[in-house]
């Protein structure tokens, strides 16, 4: 069985934690029972992992969002990314090509689809397997999973069994589809034992070929890659699952969660206060989360979450939390923290002087034994003060051996990497205008020659 | 006339804007009329020019005050710093000896001592006026303002005329003093027209240095000043005023407020965001302070303070928020941001790693013309990247020009200082540790030669 994690999202709403390089799913916020935190992602893929349902995961996704899942989740999993943001359809489908024509799967492979970030319990993961069942059983062309409702709500699709039919076995055949329908029309498809769509597929992987090969009919991965823009921006249930011909429903019932607002997460956080923060004897239903180094106290705040991040500050009533999206856009101009698959920067000063001049100051950490791309920028020199481990630097294609206290120039213009031996941490004083994360080339290196 | 202010107070109710080094009289938070910032220091220094009084200002403080004041009011008072903290009377006592020994004048000049921090409106120093008018005129040895009180308070001290006296002229004979009575004394004293001691005296020189001489009886300023252990641990009150046997006091009735909360504070800001800040639609009387580069965002918050400095940041309903006091020595171990004589300093991050090395990175602006002493450190070196202006760096005694771009090293145990030609920007990242504002021993050098 192939599992392909699906995994988008712009994250505007838990700003500032998350931002165009952090979605949701990357928070490191849910605490295991070691007591040590995991994002959501990585928690999908433990929980995928502890129901013993394969080891073969691959993750689609945007390119936005490779580095920060290499540095969380490592080699372990596959990645396909998107080379332009679509639909659900093209994602599914580059995924799928890339385990038919790179990894080889066979068309008798099951394939089950799912979302990145539901926040769920184990009983998920077993209707997982029993939806692989029923495809390895025939019952199906496409097998999907059925939440079971709790409320009339108008935000979610529904999967409408035929009538009459109950659950037989562990499936149902499905009648129909509803999108997002009225609180009237969700109570009536309530009393037809509608369930929501959780967005989860299982199929062979031959069934979604064929589909796929109506569009692009090629016989390697990246070619399909290269031609990406010639499939429809569609959805998957639009495009799969409304004309199929033969699809059940194996029903859920269990916790089902979007933790996407502030609301919804600080519902699921073990501790009131994450980081450095003192909450004093006046707060009601209230959150700390801080990431910054600065200390916050916290007194007197209902119903109040209080998030800070080097991206910014909010301090919000949980229930008007959700609007943060309409002002992120003027709030942060670029991303102030950011996982890369080498390690992380965070951005700690940001000026211009009454003089004209521009500085950026960052502090950087490079993981033991991996490297930044060997780089140059043609508008910023940028100094680095060593202050944690060792490691060698190129400048040009000088190598010089760097540990804590040394200090290395690179000016405009001239090729650079740096490699960790150990875990390295530098602050990097960046001058010139603009001082962007667009400012720079990349260029092949090689550490072993 | 000489008029001495005397400048306090600890700061730990305006945490994290006000700290040891910058107490809440150096916040510039008052608009002025021109829409410009201005501190409780700088505005009372304005007011008395204003209502010219006189150009003769000394400002009695400890010594950790004197970069914030220089900084902040230049060379246009004089500063007696005490070498220890005691109590108003020494305080006192230190700034006559200064005036009679330092500065030669006469024992008939009128001294009128104040504190720096109340917010009041021009007839104060009106008042004020009229004071030393009473003591030119001889009506009394000591004169002190009586402000009009406004309800029975138990914070204050009472000043009560004597019976049967009323008004006459400007000024009525003092009976006796009632330090912070109870809520029904103090009923008692309104009956008896007793007004609140505003802690503002008026005097001959003379008069007072007859007093200091019972305890130190010196012909330098110098020597005085090195035997100020020598004075004793009690407050003008006690010491003069009480026991003054010709006593009068002139009634203040006006604006005479504390702004020494964040409920106080608030009442008088212009508007509610000072910085970074957006407020959403759902606030009510609350108001945000930011002088950290994040943004913040606030939404359905009610009579609230939000307030983030580098110090940390303070999240609470103005009602609880003098509670900070008892938090704040556990949140900021060392100051984030200091103003002194030659410009200012910002912590931009701190951080201890893995393998047990520390850092520690200031951005520091110099003003045109100021120079940082010649110093040196024993645990740790300095590498400063220089971000605006131009400047001198000597290390050791070699002196090297540098601008905008350029990057120093001060290793441990060299001496160093920069001088800005121009006003002068470094990021600095100190190594070692520990790495305390301590660990620094201060040389001379000149410039000039």
């Amino acid at each position: 069985m192939q599992l392909i994690l699906l995994s988008g999202g712009s994250g505007k709403r838990l700003w500032p934690l998350s931002n165009n390089a952090r979605s949701k799913q990357f928070l490191p916020l849910l605490e295991k029972d070691d007591g040590t935190m995991e994002s959501m992602v990585q928690r999908v893929v433990r929980q995928i992992r502890e129901a013993d349902l394969t080891r073969d995961i691959t993750i689609a996704t945007n390119a936005s969002q490779l580095d920060i899942i290499l540095n969380q989740l490592g080699e372990s999993v596959s990645v396909v990314t998107e080379p332009e943001r679509r639909d659900t359809f093209p994602a599914i489908a580059l995924a799928a090509s890339y385990l038919k024509l790179r990894k080889g799967c066979s068309d008798d492979e099951v394939v089950v689809i799912m979302p990145c970030d539901p926040f769920t319990e184990s009983g998920y993961f077993d209707c997982i397997g029993k939806m692989a069942e029923c495809v390895r059983n025939n019952v199906a062309d496409l097998v999907l999973m059925g939440i079971t409702p709790t409320y009339p709500s108008e935000k979610y699709g529904y999967v409408v069994p035929e009538q009459g039919e109950k659950p037989q076995g562990i499936s149902m055949k499905v009648s129909k589809f509803t999108e997002k329908p009225s609180v009237d029309k969700a109570k009536e498809l309530l009393q037809m034992n509608a369930l929501w769509n959780g967005g989860v597929f299982a199929f062979r992987l031959g069934y979604i070929m064929n589909i796929v090969r109506r569009y692009i009919d090629s016989e390697s991965f990246e070619q399909t890659r290269s031609r990406y823009s010639e499939f429809p921006k569609i959805s998957f249930d639009y495009e799969v699952a409304e004309k199929a011909e033969s699809v059940t429903v194996v029903p859920y019932t269990g916790q089902w969660k979007d933790l996407g607002t502030w609301n919804t997460l600080t519902d699921e956080l073990h501790k009131p206060v994450i980081g450095n923060a003192v909450m004093g004897p006046h707060c009601v239903n209230t959150h700390v989360i801080n990431e910054l180094q600065h200390p916050i106290y916290v007194d007197g705040m209902e119903d109040t979450v209080v998030a800070a991040s080097p991206d910014g500050i909010i301090i919000c009533r949980k229930k008007y939390a959700e609007e943060i999206k309409q002002a992120v856009d003027s709030l942060t101009p670029r991303p102030m923290y950011e996982e890369k698959r080498w390690g992380t920067y965070r951005v700690i000063d940001e000026s211009t002087y009454k003089d004209g001049n521009h500085s950026l100051t960052k502090s950087i950490t490079i993981k033991a034994g991996c490297s930044t791309s060997y780089q140059l920028h043609r508008h910023r020199s940028e100094v680095w003060t060593f202050v944690q481990g060792e490691g060698k630097v190129v400048l040009g294609t000088e190598v010089t051996r760097v540990k804590a206290g040394d200090t290395m120039v690179a000016p405009v213009g001239v090729k650079h990497s740096v490699l960790a031996d150990t875990d390295l941490t530098l602050i990097e004083v960046q001058c010139g205008h603009p001082l962007s994360e667009e400012d720079v080339e990349r260029y092949e290196w090689s550490w072993n020659e």
